[in-house]
């Protein structure tokens, strides 16, 4: 029997959001009382929370993600443990070094920092251990199809270089992923981020699970 | 290699809803020429499109959409073939014989009709193929986990006796598929339908997919 892992922040009314970035909203719209059933208005970025960036979110004429093929959404991925990081530490390949054979067989990594548990706070936007613009262009050269991530956004001071090096490389980033101190070290698993099918758009909040075989 | 089928049906700005729903809305916050990245925001009915039902949709004691155990979402699927129905047909425990052997090994049942070929038009919404009450009856008695179809809902004017029989019962729904005609007949596949992780909430807009083995 395989075990399923959530990786995935909860989104609920008023949950805080990048400064700049629509604000979240999650409400009654009806409720069995007065039409018979309760059902719910949701508002919501297309980057809220735990989500994949497609290309589009940062090149006009890149890819949709409505048009990103599903066999890039579910992959072999490793955890790659940076707990250790301090804020502000940046990520470098030599971080990775670890986990390089694992990358050799084309899987997906995912960067655990640990930086989840301070969501809800503000303090989660900034101050994050982040990915070095050395460490863009590494996951570039092994052609890597996936980094995810506990952090908001990869960089917050160089965001626009290590955005547009991994998304314009074919890369998809999955971002505000949690708990993923519950994946195992050292092993391959299997990855499942699928994104709702928001046509010709820029990114997508997603459930985002581990199973393990 | 596995094979991964899309069963998902887009979400676009204006797309119709049931008439009483929130109105799906899906539109440009900010652009690469404002802000340096393309995003959006996303307004939508937990119940748009594709999506599914927990039992907090008709049950205010019902278990609530984020409370839903992953297992229950990831499952061995067959589809029933219930193409010849034609619109306002009931569907009947009698149609869904030929799948009883699947049906006895714990599959969830996906049942395709064609009607999701009517979106995006309102007659999308009325006059479908219905899930009578004594099939909602039978899926109870034969204790089946998950009930997925291509229609916007299970059944018209029956809907509180359908929801509430299944839903009470621990059955968890998944409405508005499309492209069922994209799986094979006769086997089992796994299917996936994970809800986003909305705190408290009824349902969710999902990426269905389902993977041959």
């Amino acid at each position: 029997m395989s075990k399923i892992i959530d990786l995935t922040a909860p989104m609920f009314e008023g949950a805080p959001t990048m400064p700049m970035d629509p604000k979240m909203s999650l409400t009654w719209h009806c409720s069995v009382e007065t039409l018979g059933y309760n059902l719910s208005r949701l508002t919501t970025s297309t980057h809220k929370g735990t989500h994949m960036d497609a290309a589009r979110h940062f090149l006009n004429n890149g890819e949709c993600i409505d048009e990103v093929s599903l066999d890039r959404c579910v992959v072999r991925a490793v955890k790659a443990d940076l707990t250790a990081k301090k804020p502000g530490d940046p990520i470098n390949p030599a971080d990775l070094a670890p986990y390089e054979k694992y990358i050799a067989q084309g899987a997906a990594v995912l960067l655990h920092t640990g930086w989840d548990k301070k969501f809800p706070e503000m303090s989660f936007f900034s101050g994050f251990p982040y990915v070095s613009k050395e460490l863009a262009d590494w996951f570039v050269e092994k052609k890597i199809g996936m980094v995810g991530m506990d952090m908001p956004t990869p960089n917050g001071t160089d965001w626009k270089y290590v955005h547009i090096k991994m998304l314009g490389a074919g890369i998809l980033i999955v971002e505000g992923l949690a708990e993923m101190e519950r994946l195992p070290q050292n092993m391959l698993f299997t990855f499942y981020s699928l994104p709702l099918k928001l046509q010709e758009r820029d990114g997508s909040p997603i459930r985002a699970i581990a199973i393990l075989d």
